[in-house]
């Protein structure tokens, strides 16, 4: 909740200007024994490493259909999405998952097993998304959420997914659904994680 | 490389002082809508979130044998781990497991899926490691490792391995080698990541 819009450029893309430790003007330079730039603070020492953020979160099932949010934040407001957010500290991965059904979707949910792994190298990001059996249909939007519904698969809006994470997640696990077995799906998204681009109500392109 | 040091204490536990955007002093509160302290600048109302970091690696496998690099650094200066280290802005997870794997023992691998996901939550941390095939046998130390070699089941330095993520990871692998199948393995450590306190070589305690 809060942790800054998830699909958003992360607060880590923003330069640092002054050092944390000591409020002093840093510098973009590479330190000795890296081989990268990051932003040093000649004063005290102190080197600012920024790393990628994980986003959590589930695909939550009702016999056929899968629990979905409508967005009542940027980005991607209005869009719809499973629910999901960047991980704190202090909570592992199936915990943050969990959090965040809850705070978006008021749901509960039994975790069956993480199942899509997204790399999003040019936003700094990675998803981690498991598949999950809601344990009753008394969900409700919290206040990330202007709706939350269950959607049977051709029922699905396509068109208004907030995230191709979630459209790559939804995907798989129809297909999978299909086959009866979900393995776990790693996968990159190094375009910009832009509105959704697949669009099946329209005839491809010719 | 040179990314602070996997597994010892992120940088995000060192509390914020100062905004890294205009250099006030920052204070710790629940922004509005949020529901967790925060380190907030008044001056320009900057949230600065703080997130678990990503440690990627591999198990790089030759044949009957498991390639360990015995550290250089600290923590834990000449104790035995797999390669692995803080994933970077601007990769994928399996980019990040192959850079550490060449920087820490200038190993090429070809990577044969995410083995086991491993949550830190009392530091701030989440091992991913891969599974691996090394290309050839002339890996090296990296300017991060004292020595490089490979262990054979037997052989496994189990009483000096740097971190229990990797104690776990070469269990399940030797486990799971023996019944011919590798899953996913998912876990969560939830005591500090200290030494190990597997040692096989003595019987167990009555």
């Amino acid at each position: 909740m809060a942790n800054g819009p998830a699909g958003s450029p992360p607060t880590e893309r923003r330069p640092v200007k002054y050092c944390s430790e000591c409020g002093q003007p840093v510098r973009l330079k590479i330190p000795a024994g890296d081989n990268r730039p990051r932003h040093v603070c000649d004063a005290c020492g102190t080197i600012h490493y920024q790393n990628p953020k994980i986003v959590a979160g589930a695909l939550p099932v009702w016999e056929d259909r899968v629990l979905l949010c409508r967005r009542a934040i940027e980005p991607r407001y209005g869009l719809w999405t499973l629910p999901a957010g960047f991980m704190e500290n202090g909570e592992s991965m199936e915990e943050a998952a969990l959090r965040e059904s809850g705070e978006e979707a008021n749901a509960r949910l039994e975790l069956q097993g993480l199942y899509t792994v997204i790399s999003l190298p040019t936003i700094n990001q990675v998803y981690v998304l498991y598949r999950a059996r809601l344990q009753d249909t008394d969900f409700a939007p919290g206040e990330e959420s202007l709706e939350t519904a269950l959607f049977r698969e051709a029922e699905i809006p396509w068109d208004r997914l907030a995230f191709r994470t979630i459209r790559y997640t939804l995907e798989r696990y129809f297909e999978d659904r299909r086959r009866g077995t979900f393995p776990l799906h790693e996968h990159v998204i190094t375009a910009n994680n832009r509105q959704p681009d697949h669009q099946p109500a329209k005839p491809p392109q010719m």
